[in-house]
């Protein structure tokens, strides 16, 4: 049986935008002589749509929207995601040919932890539902639904699916394809069934979905998978056969099939034009794309999520304070690829603190990458807020205070530039400084777009040996990467005055943010001490920088933003 | 019987702090000869403490407090709210007597809507529970599980509860007791019960929780009320025998009873020294404190969010942008109710377009309240700003940029402020602005808390009025109240040149905002079409803005914040 999973970038919302990509790619499907098609979890809304659901009239456009691609679908079986509204809302897969919305399965398994809200939305739907194509027999799930072992999963099989269909919207996370390919093999598997998992890609605010389609037989082999971060039409040739009759060799005891929803009965068999059916017409499998890792895939989401949160929200330019140290070369680089240098301003912004040497970089930076680089000092603004605050200062040392001032001088030039001129203004901190609030609010964290929210300082840093490595030449001037860190906003600072070494400081970040690990577990862990007691002391109380942050991609699997939850008003220190 | 309501003003993650505040109650409870004393939901955690939830050592934290807050409980029976760690985590209710827990009720129906992710956190409960205190049967319910008219309250009815305790922390939302005493009347006059209603009082981030604890009978009629905003421990007599009586004479057929966990037949008959048990010794009932409504309700709340969430984060002053309109003004006032006008300091800070008139509107406003007022002309940084970005601005005429600018350079020196001298800065825009982005990030939006952002602009007039009938005399000098607004930042500007009319954008943000109704369904509702396109177009638009402003007191059932998920990349108009 040929099948053709459609990994589209579906926009939030943009209800006829995305009814046309699922159009155009039914129709490419059965040119490539597919029986099914597979689109994404709510495909036509978008995901995650959020409080658009609670609208009325958000689900009755989407379920128009999914009656005039069923009107428009002959010959070919299509499974498409969308917000269905009947007796409560349902997260559902249209089941559209011949014209018509022939069967909706409704997802069962609704995930509430992490970024995801679903029970919030969704009742859950009654089980497991089957359809039969061409003759064979084949289960439908959606997303969580075959993340747990058993049902609907089980049952489908159980009831005698062959292939199980799973479309899904799966948040990316840092090596997640891994987890992915071994969970997806185990449960065909256990279940003796070909699985075939069509994925959402695209960005959306702070999420990233990598695609990464793939189909498995009844062995747990890959036997296609489309490329991540990109759209794709994969088209794979599966044997169905071969999983019916290792289940007649199969010596397991197996349970009872449970109560399911008889699909297929009340609808019969559903007819394609598709070669095949039951037959294999070509090899088994299709194209099997390489699964990316480590810094290739993390930058890969980041020009992905640059990319689309940019030109989804209707930009077409960016611009950047580009100071000569790491973490601002690192975005110019990610903006430029994603966008290309012609859409990318950068500003270099000298204040009396600044080294000849950042400023050095930052020109060899701009012109390495073929971007627009403004000069302003900002000298004078300093001057004017200090004669203006002279008066109320007087008797007080200079601290903090003076320091963001400069930051946020930085941050209003930015903002002005973006008022007149049209740019996304994005903004360069790092995870690790956003962690311990070493970061100033309305100052360099001022923007529509944090890139780097959620990568530490240490792999801001590996990663930019990446790129030079990748590119064989010094793209990054080494002296950007050689330099230490530091905020240039007093004579002589360093980020080490104020804070642990970033080597150390990320590693207890990682454990206190993303494992929840307590003060005493870390103590309990090896790490130093003094590191955590200074970084916990500070995390806490930057919740509420972070909560006026920008977005930005997610990479780790607590990002600050819709995964971490946690109040401002909070005396709790542990 | 005599039962008494504690209706403290926890803090989420103050372990200590809450523990010792019970611990207080609990023996003023018994010098009142209460057998019973209630605590709020959560109320050794505070609520609500999101994904401190998903912290093992929180949670340990929490129940070490009960167990120590238990071992020192004789002669009275306490009821405490907790977060339970079990083979899964629950919202629970412990109790207390006789130095131990002696048993432990789990809430069974979670909320997971509006500002609700309970699901995100806890596992249900298996169903209805009860004690037996002096050998009175008595239900136990947390919040949600009495707000659904069946199970587990009917349960514990039918299986005998003479009275039904329900703790609960309920966010407060403007005219929210009326409809919690109409409910919870019902509940009582359905199931003969009478009802005790203990509420957790206090502001936490954007939520506001009004206390409003209060004991119905079996014939629904309220015997005893706390004061909303405030502490208090509310001490009522209850007539149980009448309800048990009442229900002799019931003629309603009624259903079996259903299993419930016995917990009265595990524990026994709970002995405390009280005098009465089924007997009355007073008059039944106890204080009525009037329930607020109207102006004077949400001023109040408006005070409350303010005092707790400038309190509870460490801070002991407030600094504001008094321009002289109307939202400055209000936002001074509630400052000076909530900390004394010796802790507020407000800052004017006029340009060449401040007229005359707001100007010395802000003095004499200053001088009414007797707070202090710092004078800072921004014409210099405006000055500085403009040579710096001539060139770049080259050939473009002054447009938003320019306005911005003057409001970035007052966000940049208040926030200069709150860092020299450890203020915390109150931004004083309206829910009108904000939902249509009539408001500058960075600039007037700058700030650790948002005081009107849940208040439109017809409000911010009409509490502005109340407060002057409230004073009998001009606090707020009526030149105020009666100005067009104007944000004052090119010359001659007024708010109705960019924006449709107050009153009727109110009216249509209200209905978009809070009510989700359609385009369609507003023009059908009678709105100019016009004042509703407008809306509408910029509504969506201002999300990335809302996204990064500080948090404010949530007034009405749809606040922007946890109650309003709408994403930002979002090309749905409807």
């Amino acid at each position: 049986m040929r099948i053709a999973l459609a990994q589209i970038n579906a926009t939030v919302g943009d209800i006829g935008g995305n009814e046309e990509k699922i159009l155009g790619r039914i129709a490419e499907a059965r040119r490539a002589g597919a029986a099914l098609v597979l689109f994404p979890e709510l495909a036509v809304a978008g995901y995650p749509p959020e409080d658009l659901l609670l609208k009325e009239h958000f689900l009755a456009d989407a379920r128009a929207a999914v009656d005039r691609i069923a009107a428009q679908t002959r010959d070919i079986v299509a499974v498409v995601g969308f917000p269905e509204r009947a007796e409560d809302a349902y997260n559902a897969a249209a089941v559209v040919a011949d014209g018509k919305v022939q069967a909706i399965y409704r997802k069962v398994n609704l995930p509430n932890y992490g970024v995801f809200d679903e029970v919030r939305y969704f009742q859950r739907g009654p089980g497991g539902a089957m359809i039969e194509v061409d003759g064979v027999q084949v289960g439908l799930t959606i997303c969580e639904d075959i993340w747990q072992p058993g049902p609907p999963l089980s049952d489908e099989a159980l009831a005698g699916a062959r292939l199980i269909l799973n479309i899904s919207a799966s948040p990316y996370v840092a090596g997640k394809g891994q987890a992915r390919e071994r969970m997806l093999a185990q449960r065909a598997r256990d279940n003796l069934v070909a699985v075939a998992f069509c994925a959402l890609v695209g960005g959306q605010d702070e999420l990233i979905f990598d695609g990464h389609s793939f189909v498995v037989d009844h062995d747990g082999d890959v036997i296609a998978r489309s490329p991540q971060f990109a759209e794709d039409l994969l088209v794979a040739e599966v044997d169905v056969q071969a999983a019916g009759s290792a289940r007649l060799r199969d010596t397991r005891q197996r349970p009872a099939a449970r109560d399911m929803r008889p699909v297929v009965a009340e609808l019969g068999s559903l007819r394609t034009a598709a070669p095949g059916g039951e037959e294999l017409v070509g090899r088994p499998g299709g194209p099997v794309a390489p699964l990316l890792d480590g810094d290739a895939e993390v930058y890969a989401a980041l020009v992905l999520g640059t990319r689309d949160y940019t030109r989804k929200n209707g930009f077409e330019h960016v611009v950047l304070g580009l100071s000569g140290g790491i973490d601002s070369t690192l975005v110019a680089l990610v903006a430029v690829d994603a966008l290309g240098a012609e859409c990318v301003t950068c500003v270099t912004m000298p204040s009396p603190y600044t080294s000849e040497g950042t400023l050095a970089d930052a020109r060899t930076l701009a012109q390495n990458l073929g971007t627009d680089l403004l000069e302003l000092n900002i000298g004078e603004p300093m001057a004017a807020y200090d004669r203006l605050l002279a008066d109320v200062f007087a008797g007080r040392e200079p601290d903090l205070t003076e320091e963001n001032l400069q930051a946020r001088i930085r941050g209003v030039l930015l903002m002005a530039l973006s008022n007149k001129f049209g740019w996304l203004v994005v903004a360069t901190g790092n995870k690790s400084e956003l962690s311990v609030g070493y970061a100033t609010l309305y100052g360099d964290m001022a923007g529509g777009f944090a890139l780097l929210k959620d990568v530490f300082k240490t792999d801001v840093f590996r990663l930019a040996r990446y790129l030079n490595e990748r590119a064989d030449r010094e793209v990054i001037p080494q002296t950007v990467i050689d330099r230490a860190p530091s905020a240039e906003l007093r004579d002589n600072q360093l980020d080490q005055d104020s804070l642990p070494p970033y080597d150390a400081l990320d590693r207890v970040l990682e454990a206190y943010v993303e494992q929840d690990r307590s003060r005493e577990e870390l103590s309990q862990d090896g790490f130093d001490p003094d590191v955590v007691e200074r970084a916990l002391a500070l995390i806490d109380r930057a919740e509420y920088k972070r909560r006026q942050a920008p977005p930005g991609v997610r990479l780790t699997p607590k990002a600050f933003g819709r995964d971490r939850r946690t109040p401002i008003t909070n005396r709790w220190r542990g």
